[in-house]
């Protein structure tokens, strides 16, 4: 397997290709113009400064080109940059795709998918289970591409996917250690409550938000979308009113964008189970650039918060070691 | 015309009708059982205590009953409550309906009907006009009868009506004032902005908030409506989008019940003009309530204050003395 | 089985024993004086009113006195009450203990007993396995009679210990579906958590706070007596730091009493195990109580929400119709 | 008409007389001394780096200097900025001077204070009217120039005379729509809200805050003011009381700067009139810089919100499309 | 001296006479006419309950009404209250007047002149001295009788000298620990800040609020008055202005009611020694009213906190217990 | 006496020692390398920019290294700022020591040692004497050399003990004017209150955090400690308790790290000694480097307030002009 951007470390000369995942223009404090560009590959992203930009410059290297690059890492304001040699755009003849250098979910397309038909195929409730297989008919592909957010977790390709089927692992334990859940609705809920981001960002490479995502969001999109949905499949039980009120409350509170709390027990343990799968995520993939003995980066959506990783972690994972990036030289 | 209750002072004999409006069983500290009835006419409501309540009685006197009742308005910790003497329920010989002692808006049904088509008629994006007709059509009857709210502001019956009238004239004169505001969109964010209260809401006479109501609300509720007349009325233009913005931003922020706040002039003057409306239906009925240096009853929904009265107000309006109620002897 | 207080519906002649809980003087408006008894067994709990209370009946009649009482099941201002026809303190023929009176949790103490048992033996870490050992030791038998809270959620005897071993149930399933985190940690932090309510709390039948629980609480009580335990047992390693911090963070914010928020991964999911079973503690008891189509009371502890039983429900659980109390007849 | 600064576009050569706002100097990561000058004429501001600044440059380049500038509008961090490439300061011979370079009130002076004279021309009540003509001839000169705030919203000349006139216009539509308010009460509590502004800040060019404004405010300020006006006007009705009342709680509440919050009908809606007619202010003016589809910047007294102009605008104002400016190109 | 009724005991026997502070209407259950009285001597206070009131009763039993009482200081919901055998108003005969019945502050007023007197004759500088002196001459009569609240702290005949008194001896210890401090400026505002009050508060003996303390507030006011008090010694250094913030800074923050924070160091220390001296009023009084090794009642002004008398105050202060009154028995 | 960083004005030149105390690598916009050192001398701060630094340079320039300087102080950004002429790092031949460098408290370590030594003396209660001895044996050296904070308020060696001798002098005052106050438990408190902070900072030069800070904090950190020591002393009484609370409650509120509210009366007099004396090291320091008419800097720690000094200061302090440093000129 290929060496990704983050097991480089400063110093380290770089000679290969990468995405543009963001090209600012800037001028230096002398009026000269320069691009900062965001490069990312699978493993994760890096800065770099393109000084004396041209006009030219400007047009070309733009989010989704990939390009060829030679140069060098080296540290700037405690973060790693990767320093211009040299820049060409991709060539057709160089066999590279967008798809290449977009991180991917840690589980492969395939096994989301089965997984996710697997907890539909144990629901029991008629209509839950026709509503949830309509909106995985009609979003098939989507689904299983986008990303849950644009930052912060599950931010890369198939992370929707992979978030829901993280969750409904829960989901099932929960159900067994608390038999009074209604797992068929806390399914539904789960595979439900996050697809009206499909609507809400714009695309699976480079996601950024959609007017209706601005101006209404994925919350009463997708509110308003299962109502059209139960219409459609002439579904009228109280089964769509408390799905619609599982997506509606599953921010939890007023101030965090859903007008209403949850007020079904199944709406209350989904709220919980999206907060500690997302919380995980963040927590997971941040602990693993940092070594025993270390504090990670400051996590903005865990309260600006930097953890600790403890010492004796070392004794327990002694592989991990290996793992580190050029953050820590 | 009639004496309404609120005429009444202290010491005061009634004998007459008047519909209970709620009813809730007590014991004494003796352990005798007692009905707490609210009972109401047109001008307002007044509390009274039916002692040693029978069985019977419990189930003969509930909301929307009629009775008739003999007693004196006596004062109890500063508020007035009848005492009864003599009660029966009204009989079909007695000729009395629940609407003859319903809160009606000041003005009459008919004119604020006019005063809503001429609105629409003024209107000229035909998107935002056939869809606010296509509500209009839809719920031409409730949309006249149902009070704006259960208590506070226009809880009345047509009070949602008067509302909706009383900020299309605030709202004519502001597009005057500032001739950027887009009229019809104002216009129609207006007269939609409540409609899902219709739903929210269980009846004109003793409303109560129904299951759709506690789970999603009149907003979300409002939001799919309106992508669900637009689809059937094949308009796809971004004033769909808009209009549903509006209807969901207009309580102005996420704690308050909007998921966005409003991000639209035209949605953020809405927000406005619903405000100063509910406040001066609130504040001016409060006020009417008491004399010239005298200070208003806690008013819940403007942050507890009491209002205060100026003594000049005196001068400037004579006639207002004789209007008293029995809240002041 | 006997039947309960709870099993009572309104209407209902009463003829046995139960434990008062809490007795409290009151005089009537006539300034005759009763006690208001709040009386318990297994089932739950019911509030009577002994009028004209004797100056000799105040000191009879107080917290954890058991007495056979006749009387009728009433309804005041929607609550059961239990009107009292006779009353005398029990006697040591009658055969009754406190312990039959108390509410215990649903698992019994030998299989919570067994499971935290089992769970220590999965641990690993000779550090936090010997210092879970000793507090097991030390606090053997409180550990397994003592409630976790004094209301809200796990009321009841046993129900710390019944909290924990839920927790642990949780952890273990999360620990393999996200197998980064250190299950010994967190094994060790979920066990200790709690442990300083056997010295804030004053006892099992009717717990009170104690003066260190109120000046100190069971937070700083807990991170004191770990490093007291672990310098007996000259254990010195990082474990005492974040089992100290784990302890500390648990109520994760510090305006709900954590001076630092959780800095450990182990510490941040801690913390999410320990609001879940809480609050599914406090959810599932509230639904067992109403039927589908209605909502529970008010729960204070979560936000003074009324949660909803979907009519849904009804088909999942026919048996459960007969399950229900006489708060609804 | 001359082209203002605010026409140009990027990539634009300019040529021509500017106003100094603000003059900051700086040094550049080699140590190099410049100037950061913000400019302005009447369309609006931009700005611009003087490098390699002398010592004398520092002294002559200061607030309130006119200087001839050539020059190119470039971008810079997504902003325009005037690239100097000749500045010199303006010599009398220029003809220039600084009110030609400062915004004013859309509406002529006159005409404003017209307006003014034909609203304290309505009132009827004595007292009022004197206190208001008082103070209008106390400061007829500065009421009719300053700016009413620094920035955020009318903060150009005439702005506070331009928002007190547009508050009465609102005012006298809304007196007609709801009878009860006492029209001269708002009209004085209108006309005088502001006017402690005038001590409050420095200058009609460049206002800062004065040290009365920073240690006192102009709320508190105008209360005082009030008293010692009317004292000398030997008025001492309640109106007096009722005015300082109206001018102390026009922020509305204790943490926006009123210590006692509106407690008299015409004090709530001179509140809401305010801030109808700021925001109004506002967001016309962002958005005159923004093309349908677009979003304004962020509005930073709006809680950060950028405001989207919709599509269907474009077909509303097909004039609107010329006067944008070289923020979009 | 005579015992006064804080002295009594549940059970006692009282004859004598007492002050009514307030007299409130009330029915009972079965609709009989009642008054609760709050009777107060130099001591404190207590309740009463005036069964079968009649209307000449209401008139005759109002606020500073004396009244000659015969009863028994019985228990009433964990409070003593009074009842009442026998009841009649005061005759000129009695020879009993108001001021025998008000709490009044722990130091005489003389001393309270004198320390006063001091104060100012320590000042240096002479237009902060001469301001100061004009209040003391304008006011002198009420600034010795006032109290400085109607409750929480210093709510009795002379509060407001007693707390201004003890707030200068903090101001004097302060000046000498911090040099830095200007002793006349802090001097100053202690003095002036609560001034104001005289015109807020209505009365000595039943102060409530006047109508200029509900809509302006002691603050607003006072910074008024100095401002007139100045221009009339015709003093107009910054002292003046200095002072004025000092007065409207001193509740710390906008939201306690001061628009401004403290921006000056006196008004900074000023704003801590005001709070000291409240809390420390409240707290030793209420803390007078327990045994060690019990709390006190909850004491809203300090966030509703019951503050915990440690036992070892015992051997500290033996001759407490004595001191304890009817509220512990 | 040498003159201190702080006596120096913007041009003059500079040739000396100075400490590191903080070194950070950047790049500059052209991607050289660069040091931003922070230097400090017993009077104070400067930044200064080491341009084109070599690989060596960053492993020689290093806090705590003593380097001699060549330089020119220049403004940058409204800062002073050292421009570098030449550097090298301080030979053993130069016969400079770190602690020449460090600013210290104005009161000399022998006179803290004393004035702690006397009220320790003074104290009569020998639980809390015995306790308070054990800490001051155990702590002697840090004790004395520490500062109370890295930042904000007596962040100079011998800080803490400086910040514990003034607070000392307060309490004494307050407990003559208040006697009812316990000055022994008083003086324990404030002697305790903070000595967590010599195991939560890591050095007397440059503090940072430990990991114990990070994780636990001095208020816990203390409270365990007490219990310790106690436990060593064999004390068991209630002081134990009491003191243990009055540190865990000494910062006033759950979200200011105090999980209890302060309890007891001493507890609630040791939060605002502590806060009186913070604010005035603060803000005595801030007016110290500002002349009459200006306003200091912003004080992050008090709300990021300017504060003003009266022009009336200059007649009080005629001496005070010739202390102005470079800020201003």
């Amino acid at each position: 397997m290929q060496k990704g951007i983050m097991q480089y470390k400063i110093g380290d000369a770089f000679d290969g290709f990468m995405m543009i995942k963001e090209s600012v223009k800037g001028l230096t404090s002398n009026g000269k113009p320069f691009l900062t560009l965001i490069l990312r590959d699978v493993s994760g992203q890096i800065e770099a400064k393109l000084w004396d930009a041209t006009a030219e410059d400007s047009k070309v290297y733009t989010a989704e080109q990939i390009i060829h690059i030679k140069g060098e890492v080296i540290q700037f304001r405690d973060k790693a940059q990767l320093k211009i040699f040299g820049i060409r755009p991709a060539q057709p003849a160089d066999g590279v795709r967008v798809a290449d250098f977009v991180e991917k979910a840690p589980v492969p397309m395939e096994e989301l998918q089965e997984k996710l038909t697997a907890a539909i195929f144990e629901m029991e409730n008629p209509a839950l289970q026709r509503i949830v297989r309509a909106f995985i008919k009609k979003y098939q592909e989507p689904l299983l591409l986008y990303p849950a957010a644009t930052k912060n977790h599950h931010e890369y390709a198939s992370g929707l996917a992979h978030h829901i089927v993280s969750m409904l692992a829960i989901a099932r334990e929960l159900s067994l250690l608390y038999p009074d859940i209604n797992r068929d609705l806390l399914y539904a809920g789960i595979i439900l409550h996050d697809i009206g981001k499909l609507k809400e960002l714009s695309s699976v490479a480079t996601p950024t938000y959609t007017l209706p995502g601005k101006l209404i969001g994925h919350i009463p999109i997708m509110v308003e979308e299962i109502g059209k949905v139960a219409a459609e499949l002439q579904i009228e039980g109280e089964e769509v009113l408390i799905l619609q009120h599982m997506v509606l409350s599953h921010h939890g509170k007023a101030e965090w964008g859903s007008p209403k709390p949850p007020l079904v027990r199944e709406a209350e343990i989904l709220h919980f189970i999206d907060l500690i799968d997302a919380k995980m995520n963040m927590l997971n993939r941040a602990l693993k650039n940092v070594r025993p003995g270390e504090f990670t980066e400051r996590l903005f959506a865990m309260d600006n918060r930097s953890f600790y990783k403890p010492l004796f972690e070392a004794e327990r994972l002694p592989s991990q070691k290996q793992e580190l990036s050029h953050n820590h030289n």
